[in-house]
């Protein structure tokens, strides 16, 4: 017998994958809970039957969401995730030797111990001293937090239940707020193009907020689409005009300090998705 | 009763599509032909089971298999399509004022009567006083043509069977004598992230014969990996360091003048599949 799972989030179409083993599988207080191991993608944590990370393709994600912002910034030192209790970008932010703190806000403190479990290549930095995690609601522990970070990054699932309070107006002013003078905030914000309006919406929230606001797209297999954006706000840099001569990369397999400005040159459906010119 | 297709591509994975209608279904000469309506991507050509080319996201792999080496050539007059029997790239070519001639050579007639009859939207311009259509074999096509076309495009389907002869370095020498002086080749040469032998194999067979070769990608969402390469061999011009600053675009969804350059920096880990630095 061959297990598959289906994931629908597309109107008539659906990705698929062969199960050679479910690890784990919970009703946690928040969401269906599972770790299953794929010959395509190695293990994968899996939400609300929705794909989140896998151990093969979260490098380019994780690497994305993280060291555009970070070497934007020309002095990280106090970075904030909400989300990502896989710690995938926990990982990435301490490549950074300018960071003194990382912090994890995860609602879900379940996922993030199936995750020091049975993803250890991606949670791996969870435990480093440099670390602090707080298992709680990240709407609430930015809205306590002002003046604190250099860079948050939101690294939600999708806007949909629970996460839909992580995209939007109120919760990006509150993150302006919880951000340092020169602070950049970053969001993965889904797919252009099968979800048009949710990405038109989410950057034009954010536009309305941050001084300079940018789109930049990523290349990643197990996302619907296999193509997705990520929006920065930023309080005073300009993520897509970085000066990249100075920065010194380490074990990324996605992210070049070439790419760092070149990812924000969107196609054409891409810039009418969000209104720009 | 739902009916869907599964595309099987990936060893554990594949992306299934629910399928509203079955429009033709035929054994030709070569392969197993199908023209389906499905609600995600409306109609679809399917060969031998794989998605070649669907209504709604065809614009992306049309105007970048296209644009990238017309507008990087200064005045092409004379393209051929090799595959490519849906029109596409013929419709994407002859937007060109230049060209005076676009010559499509297709294998097999079956699929372009079915593209002229099923995806009218795609097959447009195959009727047009500037297209020439051959059905028969590329490759003898390109042997017995020398000095001829400033651009080829090989818009074929996937390195196997009787495409098989359409990737590698015996095909791409008669290609090489088939263009003029400052002649462009371009392919279509799958995804790296799921093939990097092939990625690897194709663009370095390419790179002994042509004194310029790229690589730039393009995200497809019917591909698998969503993320798709091309590679251009150019006996001059260097397609990614191309002055756009003339380049006047017409009804282009994907393609801008700012990502004709941008497209061809490429994530690390193309970088090490393809063996650049």
């Amino acid at each position: 017998m061959e297990m598959w799972i289906k994931e629908m989030q597309i109107e008539g179409a659906a990705m698929t994958y062969k199960v050679n083993e479910t690890l784990l599988r919970k009703k946690t207080e928040f969401q269906d809970l599972a770790i299953v191991d794929t010959p395509s993608f190695g293990r994968m944590l899996v939400l609300d039957g929705i794909v989140q990370t896998t151990i093969k393709d979260e490098f380019i994600y994780h690497e994305m969401i993280t060291h555009i912002p970070l070497f934007t910034h020309p002095n990280p030192k106090k970075v904030l995730v909400v989300g990502g209790g896989d710690g995938g970008a926990i990982r990435e932010i301490l490549k950074h030797p300018s960071v003194e703190k990382a912090v994890l806000c995860e609602i879900d403190g379940d996922v993030i111990e199936a995750c020091k479990k049975y993803l250890p290549e991606i949670s791996c930095a969870l435990d480093d001293k440099r670390c602090e995690v707080f298992v709680g609601d990240g709407i609430k522990y930015v809205k306590d937090h002002k003046n604190e970070f250099d860079v948050i990054i939101v690294d939600s699932t999708d806007p949909f239940n629970m996460a839909e309070g992580l995209f939007g107006g109120n919760f990006y002013r509150d993150i302006f707020d919880a951000l340092t003078e020169e602070g950049i905030f970053i969001a993965q914000t889904e797919t252009p193009y099968f979800l048009p309006d949710t990405v038109n919406k989410v950057f034009n929230d954010a536009k309305k907020i941050f001084p300079v606001t940018k789109m930049f797209m990523a290349g990643i297999p197990t996302y619907p689409g296999g193509y997705w954006s990520f929006t920065v706000g930023s309080k005073k840099h300009d993520p897509s005009k970085v000066d990249t001569s100075k920065i010194k990369i380490q074990d990324m397999k996605y992210y070049t300090p070439e790419l760092h400005n070149a990812c924000f040159v969107l196609p054409q459906y891409v810039k009418d998705v969000i209104g720009e010119k």
